[in-house]
């Protein structure tokens, strides 16, 4: 039987974010499946760079004001500062000939790492798939993610 | 064989308490067998609202006094600005249709969703079972909640 | 068979740590197979207290200024108030006659947790194996944790 590994990626965090493909690409790299079902902030990663503001309420405008979407923007869990820590962690990992996180999420897809939507965060954010990247291969509800978990051997919430 | 999923509970925060329940009531109600383990911070989510300052010593006390407990008042982990962004997003919810946290720990005492508090935290903190909400089951340390973790398809830390 | 534990953590909060260390105590002493794999802040935990400020580009000197290690000085996931949140949880743990994580960190390597030191992170923050305590038992890449993670009943992210 195929080993299969599940990501929830919640955290829309650099850091976090980075964890988590480093987990997925180590992982599809050695064969096994691999699925990230993105949720919550973690919509951020997958969601298009700029764009109008979304929403159909206020608030939900002004949610997506203050939560601009795109993996090239995302805070970290500490050391923020002011985008003073993104800035210089991306800098480390230049230096260190670290691929960024957009270009793991290329290398995750060309390994077949499958990216799954989760659909009522998208609804209470206002996105729909427009405005997510073109590598989101559905949109789906926490039962299709307990499907794909419930078969997995290694299942985490990042 | 039943399927089992077990969470740990140890953030106090609105929207990853939001993430948990969802998990846990989805897969209730697919006839997963589903525990959730509240420590340390998930202890909020299960206070009794309001009451007295608990707790013996003076640092209990403060630590308890800034640590309000209740499911109505929990932070967000972003965005939390003074308690706007838990006002924003419970706002959207509203809008969307979507449950209130206590709505949803509700539903899930209604599917049999099994709610085991950390004692260790529950001393540290210095708080008794009568400070936590009526839908806690059971009371017990790690030991308890590595035999339930140790069945189950699905572990999960939030 | 014997049952196996994996654990990642990324978090280099006291709470956390706290959190990690408890289950991984915890599991040991019931004879459960455990392993702990520090990567990215998680490191803090495991470096050793003070020295010299590590790293050989600028932006890695910064952030291990900012970023000091050692068990003794983790600061809270909430309340940290200028370490006034880490003072007082310590205190109250001391009051309560519970472990320092340092202690924790001593029974679980006598109860023969094995601590793996994730090597991209330690790359990144410009960190060597002298930089980190005695304990850990092994420097190693994402595919060694999956090779473990992959055995392993219960899987955690922290």
């Amino acid at each position: 039987m195929t080993q299969t590994l599940t990501l929830i990626m919640f955290s829309g965090e650099l850091d976090k974010a980075l964890a988590g493909f480093n987990i997925a690409i180590g992982a599809s790299a050695v064969g096994i499946d691999t699925t990230i079902y993105f949720t919550f902030w973690g919509l951020n990663i997958i969601r298009k760079k700029g764009g109008l503001i979304k929403g159909k309420s206020i608030k939900q405008k002004l949610l997506n004001l203050m939560n601009r979407g795109g993996s090239d923007g995302l805070p970290l869990s500490r050391f923020n500062m002011f985008n003073l820590g993104p800035w210089m962690m991306k800098n480390i990992m230049k230096n260190s000939h670290m691929p960024t996180l957009r270009q793991m999420i290329a290398l995750a897809k060309i390994q077949d790492v499958k990216f799954v939507a989760c659909s009522s965060s998208l609804e209470m954010m206002g996105l729909k798939k427009d405005d997510l990247i073109e590598e989101v291969d559905e949109i789906a509800g926490v039962a299709t993610y307990l499907n794909i978990a419930s078969k997995s051997k290694i299942n985490l919430f990042i």
